[in-house]
């Protein structure tokens, strides 16, 4: 029976059917009904295994409540590439203080495309720029949702750049050994994703590692994705030094290959309203997006809200400062916690996530006892994390730990279980 | 230049890049700024080419409004098949009010995908029911746009069901006819996707062609994609008898191989918020979807608004007879217009459209013509229609009068406007 029903199905719908009920992403669902309450549910479960950043929710909700009012204009379709209204808004948010051009460069509104979330337009460069069995090189540890972005649907395979030093820095022997493993492979290298600020190290690219890339993408004629979604959480520059945009770097001269994305997911806490850009210099690329976006459309009422969102300079101003200091207080709690357990991690200074080095709490170094702590973490004090693994991390035993999706108090409560775990080990 | 960039992109960028600024869809869009007015611009453009009901705007403004407080919720990821407080509301509405079951079938949550509209799903079936190369049998004449669905991102062959009878009656032969020519191109037929009411004709299939066509798909072991989203609009059963939803006509028993689309776009006149829903009984292609429709998700702001508009039962029983009492009156001015004329039309009792025979205007009947006469009316009279051409209507002369998109003065309006090109022929 079974086997019927698939043989009906493509085999494009292969990858989207397998599953696995141990993932983090399905224990994170499985615990939502039991979530951690400082005082209705002090017991329940503390999800930090998710990048998501609920600190600012309330201050973006009551800006959210005076929104316009509905239009006939927002019933309509519009343009598919996004409403002409938010674009020149989008387009002078990103300038200024997404990509920080200075005051001598702009982006264009006509090299924007609005799409119902980043993961929608991750989806369209994997099919609009790939070819089936072409590859990607990216830099690991990564976010584990680029396998699904640009493997399911558009064939791509991903072939990791390992840091071989300890800083996780982009290197030229990474990056060509990357290169030639997709050679050797036969999957032809098409592109370099990076995210940046990463994830999940939180670490923010230097300029000269960010050129270097430039550089030897273009050398290589290949595209460069730059995934700039977590661009406004920069909460200590003190770390890695400021966030550069790869645009700024270039003067905003991007050329045909490089191309950006920014969203409200992540610096404006709004994963669940569905708003992505890709930013591109490519004209092609831009208008080919634009006609397959019309299944990955928002909702003009969206972008109507956000409209008036972004134009409201002061009181962005405020969110990102107000957000920034509310990521910095859960980070020193975090930190200051593992501190006090002897355990390690990446110091961050970007981004909403710590990867945190729990081999003193493993059996052995291997990704098996990675995946026992993973579930007994969840068992025994109900803390949920990513695990390094689907990160496709090196070495085994490091965790991502994304400290926004609760209060400063879950923050505290997570250490005061983990200890008591740690504790019940010795 | 332009072969490099375009070379930079994937062959599957190929189909999106290709550009007519003649076509329908070119000419509304050039239109826009320039609209007609009874008071304000009496001698603007009166767009009737594009299948969008904006006759109840008023009445879905006023209750849009009344939208429910944005909660942290709604920020956050949550089922990526549609909110869990929507699908239940859906499901229900869709149960009673669009595919009318009756008391003891109900369509269940989990048999829902909820994207960012229609076009969003059929995009998703395109991929994931077929493999590139395969083909889907569609009668003619039909709604452009398939072909941007199933053929540009899915690469499947869209195989027409011309019909051989005056009433574009489904039949056993035309449907053999259209399958021996999908075997004989070597293109497989996996599908076939009919719509119910049908677009461009306003017509609704009897329960006896519908019941022909599941067991000739049944037989065949082929897809049967049946897209309702004009279930409700239906003004006029005298015409064609009652509407009836495939799923009605089977007692709710589906199977694995039928599948059914709606969505607010045209029913509840809200195309800009991007809301659509399959419904299927075919748990693995709901599994896969449900996955792959991370990239084509609906804000979840958008889904509350609909959950609080659907189960308002006295408010939806109310729009939708006013909504079909409007299309009424907009269809009698219309066709009383068109008979003034001596122009004839396919009678229609549902939809949004009418197919108008135009052939008296044009200077011999042929393809050519139907794209002078095209040109000529924007030109002349300033009036857009669909021509016939890219619905592969097989004979010539024939246009889709999208009649909602306007005022009933905009309709009459056009009709004094089409009175002076028949006399300027003269």
């Amino acid at each position: 029976q079974q086997s019927t029903v698939i043989m009906a199905l493509s085999s494009r719908a292969e990858p989207f059917l397998a599953s696995n009920p141990k993932s983090y992403g399905s224990i994170h669902i499985s615990l939502l009904g039991d979530l951690y309450d400082e005082t209705s549910n002090p017991e329940g479960a503390i999800l930090m295994s998710v990048a998501e950043n609920k600190l600012c929710g309330d201050i973006i909700l009551e800006r959210l409540q005076e929104h316009k009012p509905f239009t006939q204009a927002m019933l309509n379709y519009t343009d598919g590439t996004g409403l002409p209204t938010f674009k020149p808004v989008l387009a002078e948010f990103m300038t200024r203080d997404v990509l920080k051009l200075g005051d001598k460069q702009t982006v264009k509104p006509e090299q924007l495309v609005v799409s119902a979330g980043c993961t929608g337009l991750l989806f369209q460069l994997s099919t609009l720029l790939f070819e089936r069995g072409d590859s990607i090189l990216i830099p690991t540890p990564y976010y584990p949702a680029f396998e699904q972005d640009f493997g399911f649907l558009g064939g791509v395979h991903l072939i990791p750049i390992d840091p071989t030093n300890a800083q996780y820095d982009l290197t030229l022997e990474d990056l060509n050994r990357a290169y030639n493993l997709a050679i050797e492979r036969k999957q032809p290298p098409k592109a370099v994703l990076i995210a940046n600020p990463h994830n999940p190290l939180g670490k923010i690219y230097s300029p000269e590692q960010l050129l270097m890339l430039v550089s030897w993408c273009r050398e290589h004629k290949i595209h460069l994705i730059s995934d700039e979604i977590y661009a406004l959480s920069v909460f200590n520059p003190a770390v890695d030094g400021a966030f550069h945009s790869i645009a700024a770097l270039l003067d905003n001269d991007l050329g045909e290959y490089v191309h950006i994305l920014w969203g409200v997911s992540k610096d404006l806490g709004s994963s669940g309203l569905r708003v992505g850009a890709l930013y591109s210099h490519n004209a092609a690329l831009v208008r080919a997006i634009g006609a397959n976006n019309t299944a990955h459309q928002v909702s003009n009422a969206i972008q109507e809200l956000f409209t008036d969102m972004l134009q409201d300079a002061t009181f962005m101003r405020y969110l990102i400062a107000e957000n920034n200091a509310r990521i910095q207080k859960n980070y020193l709690l975090l930190t200051q916690g593992l501190d006090a357990l002897g355990l390690t991690y990446v110091p961050a200074g970007a981004g909403i996530f710590l990867f945190v080095n729990l081999q003193p709490l493993m059996r052995e170094v291997s990704y098996e006892a990675e995946r026992e702590l993973h579930l007994a973490l969840v068992e025994k004090i109900k803390w949920s994390l990513t695990p390094g693994e689907p990160c496709k991390h090196t070495t085994p035993g490091y965790f991502r730990v994304c400290y926004c999706w609760v209060s400063p108090a879950g923050v505290v409560e997570a250490m005061k279980r983990l200890k008591s775990f740690k504790d019940s080990l010795n």
